[in-house]
């Protein structure tokens, strides 16, 4: 069976505490959907503010495949608003829960049930397609909730949406509803499941098992509170999971992690390494034990491949790590120390990794060089000066002194902050040796006060497409976004001057 | 009935490519799971590094109730290591699907059958009690599964667990096999799922109400590639869902915000703010539906109550912003404007949230007061000069220039790094004036590059424990977090001034 897959990044995904989207945004992440292939995209909530009726409007005229609607409450200005914006479909919604109507409406079941019936006799009027939600279903008494839906279906809605408002909802109970609903109403079922339990995902399916045949989702499951069912996880459980019945998308899934991180940086909301599909340790391995076997067949610690859903496979080393891994990714340079040597590398990299250090591949090949006694296996580049100045009234400049292969070079340079100067200084330098530039430039702070630890993660590109990335942690932010980046040139040119065939972001 | 909580953030968490704890750290993790009143606790996989081996030594000796427990695979040199690092109780596991036996371990069902049978056996000569794992179990053909188990039972083991290695399983096929295993064996059942398509914590519920009585999770739901089922989502789905039957654990639910904030800071994996249950936003709103349900009641449109678990409840304005909220916002600094001057405010902020821009406290406030024509709700501190340096071969010296309530102050110092010495010298000043302190400082990247725009989040704190929080978003991170403080220093001062009664976090 196809599911229809309706996408509310826009919606239930802005309405995320902190995050604002410009039109110009919301109608830039409104086409990514539209090339990822879902079928309808809730483009906001037109009432609210006049940028939002302008960012619904362009995404409604953008010519897009999906079908385009847009929110309304119950009520005749909310279903202005959303014809005004040029919509020909409308996401109607009021609460039927007893805690809703008494605590935010102050109205009885009777009078939720006049809204419901006038405001789609409204939006009919006013040549819309109507898709209606009672609002916290979940929690709204099963024989009311059945009965309401009935009188929607009646008054002439072309689609039924059951919201479980926070999350509250078990599989089973999510079966029961909307059993109930398609039952009642006769009409296609939706259903849209936050996830203050985890258990979004979960709920999603047991409606689409129940008779529902459309989900409302959002990219990487942002949302008001935990968010809602995340569109990535959803759409790769049912096109690899083996359940009652077989249920496509159209969603072109090797487009997932692309949109994934281009959402997250639109947002500014991050998605946590551990996020499934699309996190970037999703596919990333370190205990020997998995790394091993992933070495052997993918498929013994990873459930898809990782290329499915546009994502690349990361093997690291540690205190986990074993002989298989370790030499996997020394031959990836090229270096293949013996049996002997081998042992004594890993024990060196198993005694970094229980003083609490991560072991980076520079790491590892300088290690291995020892070992081996191959002094090429060194860091090609270090830096032996370096200065930056910031502050208000003057653009934040920097002074470097690199040693690259034995010589010494010196450069200056001004940037937009103080580590975009270090890194123009840098790139002074090594453009005349590697031309490498930064394509990647991740931030964390790992402890709190003003003291904490940060963690840089970049990743650098040559000219030829060769990538690497490196991480570095330290107090202060801005030498170690510097330690970062020369680490991720040290690795580029080890992997050029070892004929390393494989690259690994 | 009550569901033992087998934790194994020091083992499967720790396994997080890219984490690696000391022995000190993963004895500092024990001890707070331990309070947090977890069943058991597995401490590591002794045999992979003489680190490892000592941390669980210490975690084992260290006299906490929970039992204490180590990995080891069905083979002899492993179950001595565990044995000698003071263990009783041992998590052995060998591979049972055909992908694994083929690929990885290269040897035939029989053959795993009997390392089984040989290695349950020798850790019970060596006194410890056994929990056994068949490794990808939910891969494994179901007959054999079941035969496999009830051979463990025969062969002396305590305990049987289901893994389900590569979060491959549905809710339906874990129901399934718990039922076949718990038959089978006629022992205590665990399950023990991974997050790959977001269905840990349903396959984990549906597992237990399969007949386990053991749920093997993790803080935050870390562990290799998506990660394990959280144990705070499963925790809370228990104790607050309507499922089939009661089943409690014992946890202390109201630590289990502070728990995750820890073991994020001491693993360096940060949590998603929409992350169920312990995110930044679990208990966020913003839309103005959403806020003025919360404050006429907050169960509207939260499940729980976020003291439960230790956290707080967070308000937030902006283009999603209605009148009942801002007016909360502006009442916990006793501001009350009129009904017609609440809508010019609030038009101003939704043009600001049109724009993509994040609108704070002191935004608000400052708009407040211009409506209102109250110029004492303005910035009292404002940054009217500043310059850093840092380098190598140097401290990070800073100077700044405050302009506090119309008088000028100046002050320089030193720190770890540049936004610390900024930081130390605005104390210099504030400290005279109120005495506010950096309790929290968290960074984020928003886009790539080296230009990329971070977001600086700030959290301070004055001696009698008024807290505020800022953010601040900009290109030159020193710079940027220095305007962060600036931002939380007045909105504490702001509140002290007009007597607001509530702190918001």
């Amino acid at each position: 069976m196809r599911i229809r897959i309706f996408d509310t990044t826009l919606r239930d995904g802005e309405q995320t505490p902190g995050v604002s989207l410009s039109p110009e945004q919301k109608l830039q992440i409104a086409r990514m959907l539209d090339e990822l292939g879902v079928d309808a995209i809730e483009a906001g909530f037109p009432v609210i503010s006049e940028g939002e009726s302008k960012a619904v409007k362009m995404i409604a005229t953008a010519g897009l495949s999906a079908d385009i609607c847009g929110l309304a409450r119950a009520d005749k200005r909310d279903i202005d608003a959303a014809a005004d914006a040029g919509l020909d479909y409308v996401h109607l919604f009021i609460a039927t829960s007893d805690i809703h109507l008494k605590h935010k409406l102050m109205m009885d079941r009777e009078e939720a049930v006049r809204r419901a019936i006038s405001s789609i006799e409204y939006a009919k009027s006013r040549g819309m397609k109507v898709e209606f939600s009672a609002e916290d279903a979940t929690r709204t008494e099963r024989g009311f909730l059945r009965d309401f839906f009935k009188q929607v279906a009646e008054a002439g809605a072309d689609r039924a949406d059951i919201p479980d408002t926070v999350g509250y909802s078990t599989p089973a109970y999510m079966a029961e509803i909307t059993r109930d609903a398609v039952e009642a109403t006769g009409l296609p079922v939706s259903v849209h499941c936050h996830n203050d339990f985890g258990l979004a995902v979960a709920n999603t399916i047991s409606g689409l098992q129940a008779g529902a045949t459309c989900a409302h989702v959002t990219i990487n499951g942002i949302g008001e509170r935990a968010g809602n069912a995340s569109l990535e996880e959803l759409v790769m459980a049912l096109q690899c999971l083996q359940f009652d019945e077989a249920r496509s998308t159209g969603i072109h899934t090797e487009k997932l992690y692309g949109t994934s991180r281009a959402v997250s940086g639109l947002v500014g909301i991050q998605v946590q390494p551990n996020k499934a599909i699309v996190g970037e340790n999703a596919f990333g391995h370190e205990s020997g034990i998995h790394t091993h076997g992933v070495l052997s067949n993918p498929l013994t610690y990873e459930p898809i491949s990782p290329e499915l859903v546009g994502h690349t496979r990361r093997l690291e080393v540690g205190k986990h790590a074993g002989l298989h891994g370790m030499n996997a990714m020394l031959g990836e340079y090229g270096v293949k120390p013996t049996a002997e040597q081998s042992k004594v590398i890993l024990s060196r990299v198993k005694a970094l990794g229980d003083q609490g250090k991560k072991v980076t591949d520079v790491e590892l090949l300088s290690i291995a060089g020892e070992v081996i006694g191959e002094p090429g296996l060194r860091r090609m580049v270090q830096l032996s000066g370096f200065s930056v100045s910031t502050g208000i009234g003057t653009m934040p400049y920097a002074f470097v002194k690199l040693n690259v292969d034995g010589k010494e070079f010196s450069a200056t340079d001004y940037g937009v902050g103080p580590v975009d100067a270090s890194l123009s200084a840098m790139q002074k330098i090594t453009g005349e040796i590697a031309e490498v530039r930064i394509r990647e430039y991740g931030l964390a702070s790992i402890s709190g006060g003003s003291n904490a630890l940060c963690e840089v993660t970049i990743g650098v590109e040559d000219a030829k497409g060769n990538k690497a990335s490196a991480r570095s942690v330290g107090e202060d932010i801005v030498t170690t976004s510097v330690q970062a980046v020369i680490d991720g040139m040290n690795r580029i040119m080890l992997k050029k001057m070892l004929g390393g065939k494989k690259t690994r972001g």
